[in-house]
């Protein structure tokens, strides 16, 4: 298998979960604006899963670029991440219906904690596999320590929730923050 | 990331939306003619969708072709581009339900409308990226004046579904036609 | 545009139109034999328009294979024929649920026959484009006759499931194995 | 047709069979622990299904890398082989519902067992494509042993369930530990 069908079969996947999340968007039966208000929540929930699942796919072709050679590790370790990513609609869904529930505040955020220890344990395979090639270590690098900080905010938004949700919220917010800005700066840096 | 990477994952998301939207033609549970005839607006509405979207998949197609690295700017004004889309389904399901309701006809308007906005800044990222070079801009200027009209088309849609929906379906059903000459004539011109 | 572009996304909207029809098969809700033959028809049903739809992504790809280039006229007999690909999805879970009802039967009939016209459109197409091209011309004209035969058939199926929807069920299960054969002979002919 | 083209669809299949199993995971309408450990059974079923499909996906790449190209007997046997792995979404649905009824784990059963008999005709159909090509015969007879042992495991585990439904379960998840090994070590040995 070469990175080119990982890639592309990631694609397909990721392509489908950040879709068929609409398809949970039960439109309301009737037209009134007190049925469209209560699919809002819903909807913006979507609406940030959908920006969060854009920024995964956007690192994770950042991250398959730098891969010389598909091994078991790599397959796997992406595998892992894609079965994390899969439950997001599952998540998005619970948390558009239950929004101001501790619970499904929680239970978004220990998914998306999941996410982020996947894309760390595949970064992790990734660092490994280029060995001392000192180009692609230092980049991952400075990653993973983002990484792991967004995987820590994550874990703490479960239990925040429990104090209050827009506390959670708050988090699930500002990770895609964090993440848009310095995304901007590589791909500048990429066509300098 | 390459163009051929941003355009294959644009082209998953769009054939997904396109075909999703099937799925939300639930087939009448009995077999006669009045049961078939409640899913009529809902067929209908799937048709008129498909026809948009398909429009805007080629539309699509001739706008990145023209990109020659891909940016964060235009990275994230496809992605942006790929929400709205994304959100037809969602506002197709909901006028094929309420056909006769100003609001739902509203929305699928506005819904339109923010696709047109979302292309419309797509080509201006191109146009920046493209600079001076004079072959390009030419074309894009002229679809950008088309597409400035079609925007401000779906927008006037919302208010005056409010005096009669029928005037909003003109609107939708004047704009494929409108954008789909030229696009004739424009492929016409490619082989010649 | 290029042909592997239009086949990649064709592909693309083909592949989720076989695989969402499973969505479509309900499991029920209880583990007995009679929740399960209730279910049958809907299986039974969804297995012919798999084999069906994949006869006809054969077809497609040995047709596309024949374009030199994306012409408008390509480009939307394509796109017409992927329209009412799309809607056997909603006409299998329709026939599924009321199989021995004429007008469920006549509906799905009417479908494949909308397809097979698409079908027809689209090798008309190609041939126009192909011009002179002595040696793309017997083919598809061979494959035009068998196309416009099976049309036929597939138009016949609807009145005739008023007078016994097994005789439409008949035709159905016809026209596959009409296709099937010989699509192997040309693959058997492709290798030597 | 290319074997690239016939990877792509199946690729394409096979993303979407995976990712839309957690369609059928219907979050639970109220955020407390008795409503979510009712969907555990069914997030359990779908952890497994995504693991079982994965691996066959992978073992699909090794398979269609072997082809040399693409015959009606190749073709066929990969279509029947993605119609077989199409049902598992719905098998899936219906052992989460009904995880301790014989009758769902037997069928959940039965669909792996055809699974595995479409990857033996799979195989089969490519050994005899390469014919005496011994680098390519000793792979895939190793394979098939092993694919034969899997596939009288997984059709044992549906008259099992009817003894007790935690022996089927233990097949399920002992044949992916069975496949997980091997798979890694061959990839070692591709590095090589």
């Amino acid at each position: 298998m070469t990175t080119n069908r990982l890639e592309a079969f990631s694609d397909g996947v990721i392509a489908i979960i950040v879709t068929i999340m609409v398809l949970e968007l039960h439109s309301p039966a009737r037209a009134d604006w007190p049925s469209l208000l209560k699919v809002a929540p819903a909807l913006l929930s979507y609406g940030l899963s959908f920006l969060i699942v854009a920024i995964m796919w956007v690192n994770h072709h950042h991250l398959i670029h730098v891969a010389h050679k598909v091994t078991a590790g790599l397959l796997w370790s992406n595998l892992n991440l894609l079965f994390w990513m899969s439950l997001v609609p599952f998540v998005t869904d619970f948390v558009g219906k239950n929004y101001r529930e501790p619970m499904a505040v929680a239970l978004y955020g220990l998914a998306l904690f999941f996410c982020s220890c996947a894309f760390y344990l595949l970064r992790k395979e990734l660092m490994r596999q280029a060995g001392t090639d000192s180009k692609l270590v230092d980049y991952p690098a400075g990653m993973q320590r983002k990484n792991a900080m967004s995987a820590a905010l994550y874990f703490s938004a479960a239990p925040l929730a429990y104090a209050t949700v827009y506390a959670s919220f708050f988090i699930f917010a500002l990770i895609p923050a964090m993440y848009f800005l310095p995304e901007k700066k590589l791909a500048t840096q990429q066509q300098g």
